[in-house]
């Protein structure tokens, strides 16, 4: 009696009420990614309602060697959380494990569940007087356990490191249904092996992180923003040394954006206006924090920028004079991604190198594309603070979009090959899921490929968690 | 023909000629733990030249199912590099191992070897502008393989973490010999499991970390110390929170010491003097740093202590005024171990608790001291900044050390359950050896200890990787 009907009234019975999603208005748009580049059909979508049930679903599907697809917001880039077409993987939503448990501003930590919205946690954090500084695109929308399970990074990772760093401790749902009860608050324990660490980053493929014990700071209360024009790359690594170092290291964003950057933005997103007169080919948006409420950071960072024009680092700036003309900077560079769509077509490769090889990569690689895909345009932008960079082609005007499309493979394995060369990541932040995989087996050096297989083999012995992501199934 | 001096012979045979370390009166000091707790005798005791020797012995002491004990600085205070007295392991040194490979200051990254004396690391960085703040008291012959293996914490955890949170990159030789080459400098690599983390702390029992790509900062250009005599370590903490938030979070030692432990360095360390003439219960040594060379660090901090003092939680304060100054308060600080020892027998544990529960944890585990050990004093200081505490108890003047001695089970079993009870740890920076293997199976949540032997087999499946260290053999 273990057909599909059968198993969904099994896992509904280990529920409660709303623990089953049949509604397909409901459940549609969970089995397709946030890119649509994947569309799944489940065998059933569950929610459970706490980290028991949890458990016991998982441990229903390990007996019965169901698949079973862990979602949060659903804001994967690479398909990790859609399940496959087959109809019988098990899709687990987390949204339900919304609360934040504890928050210890002594300790400056907080504990909560997978299903909480980032941005709320945020706010949380901010009403306690604490800085939660895990920021990134999709804030609104996605939920803690896809942050740590993907390891995410986004913009102030130069200060504060990616979602890893901040994850003192986890309560983690293993394939058999054991849980992993470690939501340890501690600076400090060295009692055997980082096993946490293994869930951070494995895209739900070795258990289903239900809550974590995160590292807070002190409350930002001073800010100092400015748009500057570079000599170029080299001398944008140059301000960012400099900068650190006036500042006592409170960089929290440095970010590289191309002229073309700016002027496709200029083109396609209304009210964005150019913070500089004279157009420059580079430019660096420039953020520096502070828990000090009287620290005059301003003054500090258009002291350094007023050296590094002296050097001839920098061509011109503009610091931010208000939260208004912060926003407007900021405004810029967080819509390049959109306006970049609204041009047309775009290769994109989420690539990073060390910070240091940032300015020779550019050239090389930005070499091999104006000579090898004519009908495209680079747009490389990015966190050159932490030498990752969204190395995109755009689609040339007068060209049309198969144009560019046909040469994908090809422009992918020649800039993936040569960020190997530089000893980069084909993926900085974005993780594997089912997109990445055989890049996976091409680039990671084969021995770390050969352990993640044996800590899969040996973590999930039946292959039900998140089957065919990150390791072939 | 595999006797011993026929499997030494084949070692050898794998080494250049300073491979074989065969005199005795080079080997006896690598065969017993820096306390003096335990002594080893080998099968040999061999000293590689680099990571390919390393493999070649690996792969053969697997091969023929050799106990391989892996040694840096032999610092350990859980016996954690001394073999066992079987004469059947192999001792493999790892100091030829001792070359900085790379600095990249745009980079802010040192890849340096597993021989690497931690001291001379720190020497390395700060040749380059820049700063490696792993610090603690064995620097100055403890090296940087076991310091990783160890997770070492130290004087600076609350700013920069543990050595874990320094790594980017790793070369480790696999039990079988297979060399994980992933001495990555990336600041952001999403691509799959992060194994790497799993060698970090894990004593050497899963493999032999043979060099380190390490994070480095900006150097350290001015500094503020005080010496705090506070109310009570409620009040301490209150201060840690006023003065990360006033110096934008820039303090990097936060440290708690009973009237006690000054008492005990004045009687005991000729030249230590009493930063503050009226005696008080509590102190707190507080060290800002910043890499800003023009940075009012002491104005700030007298500042934040003139604040503190109206709010009743500082009874008093000196604020080093020159470097010296800055010394002779360190010297306080560092002398208490030495002091502690002058003055009789001690039991040690070394625990952490979340920061926010370090003064009732003083208040319930010291009032046990109290009614339970007449013979002890209680000796409680350390990290308040990241709820380390060495919780010693000293031998009470007019008691013998065998008094106080045979209560150190009893003592021990009391203090770390209510370590648990705290959510704290019982190995906060030492690790676990061979001394605390059983606290380990007594304390570890179960499905964490399970997982640790679940990983360890998967990695090590012959158990030849430090046998009987961390985990039972």
């Amino acid at each position: 009696m273990n057909d599909a009907a059968s198993l969904t009234r099994q896992l509904a019975g280990l529920l409660d009420e709303a623990g089953l999603i049949s509604d397909p208005a409901r459940s549609a748009p969970m089995l397709r990614d946030h890119r649509s580049l994947y569309r799944g059909h489940a065998l059933a979508v569950v929610a459970p309602a706490d980290t028991a049930a949890v458990s016991r679903v998982l441990a229903f599907c390990n007996q019965n060697r169901i698949g079973v697809v862990p979602q949060g917001g659903n804001t994967s880039y690479c398909g990790g959380a859609t399940p496959d077409a087959s109809s019988s993987q098990v899709l687990v939503s987390l949204a339900r494990l919304d609360r934040v448990r504890a928050i210890d501003t002594a300790n400056y930590t907080m504990i909560a569940e997978a299903g909480c919205i980032l941005a709320n946690l945020q706010k949380a954090a901010a009403e306690a007087d604490r800085y939660l500084p895990l920021s990134l695109g999709s804030e609104g929308s996605c939920m803690l356990g896809g942050n740590l399970s993907t390891n995410a990074g986004g913009l102030n990772v130069i200060r504060y490191g990616m979602a890893r760093e901040l994850v003192l401790g986890l309560e983690v749902v293993l394939p058999d249904g054991r849980v992993l009860e470690s939501l340890t608050g501690l600076r400090k324990d060295n009692t055997g092996y980082d096993v946490k660490s293994l869930f951070l980053g494995a895209e739900g493929t070795l258990g289903i992180i239900t809550a974590a014990c995160l590292k807070l700071y002190p409350a930002i209360r001073s800010r100092a923003t400015a748009f500057v024009a570079v000599r170029d790359p080299d001398a944008a690594l140059s301000l960012l040394d400099a900068v650190r170092t006036a500042s006592g290291d409170c960089v929290s964003s440095f970010e590289l954006i191309p002229r073309i950057g700016v002027d496709l933005t200029l083109r396609h997103i209304p009210g964005v206006v150019d913070p500089i007169d004279t157009p420059a080919n580079w430019y660096v948006l420039c953020e520096l924090s502070s828990s000090r409420a009287a620290e005059p950071l301003d003054a500090l960072l258009e002291q350094t920028l007023a050296q590094a024009h002296e050097r001839g680092w920098v061509l011109n700036a503009s610091v931010a004079m208000n939260e208004r003309e912060r926003e407007s900077i900021w405004r810029l560079r967080e819509s390049i991604p959109e306006a970049q769509r609204k041009d047309g077509a775009s290769l994109k490769h989420d690539i990073s190198v060390p910070v240091s090889q940032v300015p020779r990569f550019i050239d090389v690689a930005g070499d091999w594309v104006a000579r090898n895909i004519p009908q495209g345009v680079l747009v490389a932008y990015g966190h050159l603070g932490d030498g990752n960079l969204h190395f995109n082609v755009n689609q040339r005007g007068g060209t049309q979009a198969f144009q560019l499309q046909a040469v994908e493979q090809k422009a992918r394995r020649a800039i993936h090959d040569l960020v190997r060369e530089f000893g980069g990541s084909f993926s900085a932040e974005h993780g594997i899921g089912q997109l990445k995989v055989f890049e996976l087996e091409r680039y990671a050096p084969p021995v770390e490929l050969e352990l993640m297989r044996t800590v899969k083999k040996a973590l999930d012995p039946n292959g039900i968690m998140n089957p065919g992501k990150v390791l072939r199934a």
